[in-house]
């Protein structure tokens, strides 16, 4: 039973408007006097989504942050509150905990968000990071399920680089700088997420939290859509070409986890405006695809084949430590 | 370092004003257009908080969401909208997860509030659950720091009843059902919060978690004052007296944690509107001792002593997987 047959499950058994609560997006969405309130949860568990022997408490505290930050992000809202649920295995170590929320505090107050409560227990397996985010946005957020048939598809950045690194640092080898930081201390997209849901120049926004495919995947699946991906025009990070990794550039860019780009789509109608306001942000996007009626996703080769793309990520239940391959 | 210490730290690095946001208290208070949204988190960690041996996944769904309700109830409010994480150790066996889902939707829905989204990851060491419950008041929530000397000091329920049956489960030998229904599933006292909090008759208000001594003490010393508990007036379960337990029943009611009474204080002046306010509820409440300027925790005991109070209570981390005696 994966999170996406729990999700499935829980809908089932509720009888809820699911997605007009934004259940089964980035966040659930409360309308409220005054717009709307964002809520997202997420956790970092040691052993499985991260390895003391190469992710520092100060990094730990800012990654916690960022990956709600970026689902806060892939609804277009601003972050407010957060809460912490802090499990150790033993008492916890002061300096340990001092430099844990010295990362936490420093990104929450990057993006005027304040840890405001929490709970800390002992978790007799290893550290368990919980952090819940509350958001607001006065604009409607963007939600998942709105793509439509030849719409484009973008990514805010290239990608791949957290999961090459991740790889290189599993085998405890020598990898660059921009692709540790790529992995320890991703940068979540909140200006741009809060800047084009507030123009309404994209239909449906996602992060991309578990490799391109299947975050894509999920985007179609919600939208009752499929899509293309051109081959060529995926992003990757430079820096990928020149290392010795387990498979090439466009492997980690499809299918490794962690990148907290945003992936959205948008009508081409809208390029123009789109641009500007991108430009405006000091930004370029990046098109990879089409949106297509044909529920489904394929990749286009730099050959002109037209493959279909098993969308492969990371399932923590599946695979255990590390992204899919 | 205590979760108590941790929370010392945190203020010390924020410099925040912590009880105005409600840092400390049982949920955090965000002030907005329309009232005041509340928020609170709380975990449920196997092998610390429960046992699988006697705890069935229905009634750790129902638990985990009355963890967070009372902290609901706590500040008197109106539970709205939760977030699950659930960590598991190994793939799901879909028979658990709908007895869990069934449980905590049962709970979430008894008062209104819906399960909105959530995280769902492995953790190695054991069933971890954690449930963020985001709430809202018109009235002002009522916090811990406000008891004032010569206020009474009451409980909402005779207590010591969820400590004493874990003593029995955990021993494995047989346990009335009231008391084995203390602890798997306990009441929260919503509609008395949400109503003392609504007419302003009460000064401070806290839920008791880990035992009577601890949480009046954290009373006390968020408010600055003292307390002096008076020994024939601490309401312990009548079915506590013909158990062969460990120590007094006494002991429990001062000590036991899980309790989710409420403990709050009233100035004298408003005893008589308190009392028609709980007798238009159909409850009675249980005055337990008095608010006194001078720090610190006393037992006046039924012989005309009056002796320091040591407020033991459960700590994760000191004790270990029992409340402590």
């Amino acid at each position: 039973m994966k999170e996406e047959d729990l999700i499935a499950y829980l809908l089932s058994q509720k009888g809820q408007k699911a997605l007009d609560e934004g259940i089964g997006d980035d966040c659930a969405i409360l309308v409220g006097k005054g717009g709307y309130t964002l809520l997202t949860t997420d956790a970092l568990v040691e052993g499985v989504h991260f390895d003391r022997r190469y992710f520092s408490a100060y990094f730990l505290g800012r990654k916690l942050a960022v990956v709600n930050l970026s689902d806060m992000a892939a609804m277009g809202g601003c972050p407010q509150a957060a809460l912490l649920t802090l499990g150790l295995p033993s008492p916890p170590e002061p300096a340990w905990v001092q430099e844990f929320f010295q990362g936490l505090l420093s990104r929450l107050g990057e993006f005027g968000a304040k840890l405001v409560g929490g709970d800390t227990v002992r978790n007799p397996g290893g550290i368990f990071l919980n952090l819940s985010l509350v958001g607001h946005a006065t604009w409607a957020p963007v939600r998942r399920d709105k793509a439509r048939p030849g719409e484009i598809i973008f990514v805010s950045r290239p990608l791949g680089a957290s999961a090459a690194a991740l790889e290189l640092l599993q085998k405890g080898v020598s990898c660059p700088d921009p692709l540790i930081q790529a992995h320890l201390d991703p940068e979540p997209e909140l200006l741009l997420g809060q800047a084009l849901a507030q123009k309404q120049l994209i239909s449906a926004l996602i992060d991309i939290s578990d490799g391109l495919a299947l975050d894509l995947k999920r985007l179609c699946r919600a939208s009752g859509v499929g899509a293309i991906l051109f081959e060529e025009s995926i992003p990757f990070h430079p820096l990928l070409s020149g290392l010795s990794l387990e498979a090439p550039p466009l492997h980690y860019a499809l299918f490794g986890g962690e990148d907290y780009a945003l992936l959205f789509t948008s009508p081409p109608a809208s390029q123009d405006q789109l641009t500007n306001l991108t430009s405006s942000l000091g930004r370029i996007l990046f098109p990879v695809g089409r949106i297509c009626a044909e529920t489904g996703l394929w990749l286009k080769t730099r050959h002109g084949d037209q493959i279909p793309l098993d969308a492969k990520g990371f399932d923590h239940f599946a695979f255990g430590h590390k992204p899919s391959s």
